[in-house]
């Protein structure tokens, strides 16, 4: 094989895996390493704690693969079997290395944990000719072993704070100077709001078959992204690369597009209004207190964000907004009369520069046919008492958690636009 | 193969998912609802948005498992290949389905998505004898496919979403009839507050070793589960098994068990302030809304919720709280003093029955010696103006969000305990 084909997999070995107690956050991390170090991934695979599945799966990708990285399975318990599974899957013994065991002894001497240290001498057995992974976060080892010319088997363990210890202090080394090539890959993420994730890929249907750079894109609830991957020697390479695709993705989706890489909408908010020194304020009914979360989730929120009232009952917007009885009555809270009024009232009571007031119905109850699930109205309130009035009917499957997302997401994205028209 | 021997296997597809952009949470999600079922689950794979890999790996299970999950590559984008590639493994052809595109353009009519529908066509194209999968959340349709004696497949989309309900709606039942054998798993989940997973773990050593049922801790941040799981013909059988162990964990730990199943902390509160027909208001500050939205998130709060006051800058709880500015000077915000004062006004100004004031410093910056990030003070008013106030420092690897995150879980178990040693 070519160096440029060298292939790697990944196979995460747990019952626990299998029965989904836990999620496996171990492939997602590795796989995002191999990404970095350009390497060809094309599989994943899960087994549970069984000999001879592991044994089976191991043997399978040694005829298709040059690079297996293992997580799991190397701990003291009966069921840790993975040293044992890839010895008999190449028909050779393990041994044991007793500088390991006094390793082993020492660290518990150092540490408190009153284990048991006599199941622990297992970790201590590896086949002859491998290389220990040292594992500074814990007791299990890891190993470098080529059972086979051409294939060479990582081990992790499963817990992923150690797992990950040993990857760059070790591994990362290793694989870059014997597997990666000379290139590696570098990304850009564009991100969306206010287009559907279709409406965006038929658009750019041209670079979505682009090699290098490749485009793919990805969507979340309210929120598309666009990723584009360039394979290149380095960084600056690499910027030559992504920089036509992204300006042509730039100019045709302009405004659309509101940030890159970890950008987020509060967060891209929070920027412009640090950078024209204004504050904003909220008056919340359905969304209950979330866009004031997706705010001051993001460190230096207190810059631009005083502070909001959450005004859930009519009663509060009475009291709290200054939102009149009559007004109330005549055209309910979720209403444009109303959301403008609590908008302009925050903005005045609270003393902002801006102010966002959302109501609407969270569902899944309180609808009717006039006012139905998914109705939100949404005014925002700026500078020079402006006023803009935005009505959303969200699709009637999306559930209660959906709809108060995507009103936040909705008023973010105005306000956004509301500041680009009118920047400074 | 006899039925008790059914093997199943999971499939996710998405080149995503090699390149580490996302963690894999359905292959978690669907592995549950397979224990759930009590099906032999033993391997899962991975592959990316390649036609032939996704055709090879989907040969291979064929020919050793019974059944096939596969989630992702079922939309619009010509990245979405897995009914092509299902399709070319048993070399047949797709057909379209002429009121599956009816039905996707009156979603699209109902929505205001102004997605150009046309490359949503793609979606409803299916092997001939395929099953349909209704996809209530979205636009794909996922199917049941059986093409080869012995071996059939469900698909379903990436979107989490979509692919639960389409699981709950469809799938479950379908898989429960004809895969199921005639003893299936059922599981009782007890919930904790205000104890540690190794806490709990180390009192019930003796519990974690039964084999019928089988009891299994999980946490999560500020959360830890117990799974009481019994292998049994009926639901009643299955009481019979998982009643003894339950009590024993009741008796044990008593109040530490806040609920069971889909329990969470809010919806307990909401149930408990409604049965006492008392209502709760909050003043967050560090949490900036966080605590509210917890409620909120909840169908039927307003019974019991009334509002809030986000007073995240000091001016606000001036204005809106009656906090004095020589308290703020004096104490500083984050104080016993400034938040006992917050509850107590918050209380008053927006009158319930019970408000919750929390005051902290979430992080990353803003933290000192006297005051690290991670305090946080909480002030809990009840009916009889009895105040409490708790002070907690939380550990310093913490970040934002789980500062945050865990305040509004202390908050929430903290009035639970109160409410429980004031039961009416």
């Amino acid at each position: 094989m070519s160096p440029n084909s060298k292939e790697v997999e990944i196979l995460s070995i747990g019952t626990e895996l299998l029965l989904g107690n836990i999620i496996n956050t171990n492939s997602q991390w590795i796989s995002e390493q191999l990404s970095i170090l350009g390497l060809n991934h094309f599989r994943q695979s899960t087994v549970g704690d069984n000999c001879d599945r592991i044994i089976k799966v191991i043997q399978e990708i040694s005829k298709r693969s040059n690079l297996l990285i293992t997580t799991g399975g190397l701990g003291p318990t009966p069921d840790d079997l993975t040293n044992e599974a890839i010895a008999k899957s190449f028909n050779v013994s393990l041994y044991e290395r007793p500088y390991l065991w006094e390793e082993i002894k020492q660290k518990l001497s150092n540490s408190n944990l009153k284990d048991d240290s006599s199941s622990l001498r297992k970790q201590c057995f590896f086949p002859k000719n491998a290389q220990i992974i040292n594992n500074p976060r814990g007791t299990a080892p890891g190993m470098i072993w080529e059972p086979i010319k051409g294939f060479t088997i990582l081990t992790f363990p499963g817990v992923p704070s150690e797992m990950k210890t040993m990857w760059e202090e070790t591994a990362f080394k290793f694989i870059k100077t014997k597997f990666s090539n000379s290139y590696s890959f570098f990304s850009n993420t564009l991100k969306f709001a206010g287009i559907g994730e279709s409406s965006v890929a038929e658009k750019i249907n041209d670079l979505l078959n682009l090699q290098n750079p490749t485009v793919a894109p990805y969507a979340n609830l309210g929120e598309v992204k666009l990723r584009i991957t360039a394979k290149a020697k380095n960084d600056l390479e690499a910027e030559k690369i992504i920089k036509p695709v992204k300006e042509k993705l730039k100019k045709e989706f302009s405004k659309f597009i509101f940030g890159e890489n970890e950008d987020t909408l509060p967060s891209v908010l929070i920027k412009e209004l640090a950078k024209r020194k204004e504050t904003i304020v909220f008056a919340e009914s359905c969304t209950g207190g979330l866009l004031s979360s997706s705010i001051t989730s993001i460190s230096g929120s207190s810059q631009v964000f005083k502070g909001s009232i959450v005004s859930y009952s009519n009663e509060l917007k009475n009291s709290l907004l200054n939102i009149s009885d009559e007004k109330l009555t005549k055209y309910g809270a979720v209403s444009t009369q109303v959301c403008e009024d609590m908008a302009i009232n925050a903005k005045k009571k609270l003393g902002a520069d801006w102010a966002i007031a959302i109501s609407g119905i969270a569902g899944p109850y309180g609808g009717s046919k006039d006012k139905p699930v998914g109705l939100v109205y949404i005014s925002i309130s700026g500078p020079n008492n402006h006023i803009t009035n935005i009505k959303k009917i969200f699709n009637s499957t999306r559930n209660r958690i959906e709809i108060q997302t995507l009103s936040v997401n909705v008023s973010l994205n105005s306000l956004r636009l509301i500041l680009l028209s009118d920047s400074k």
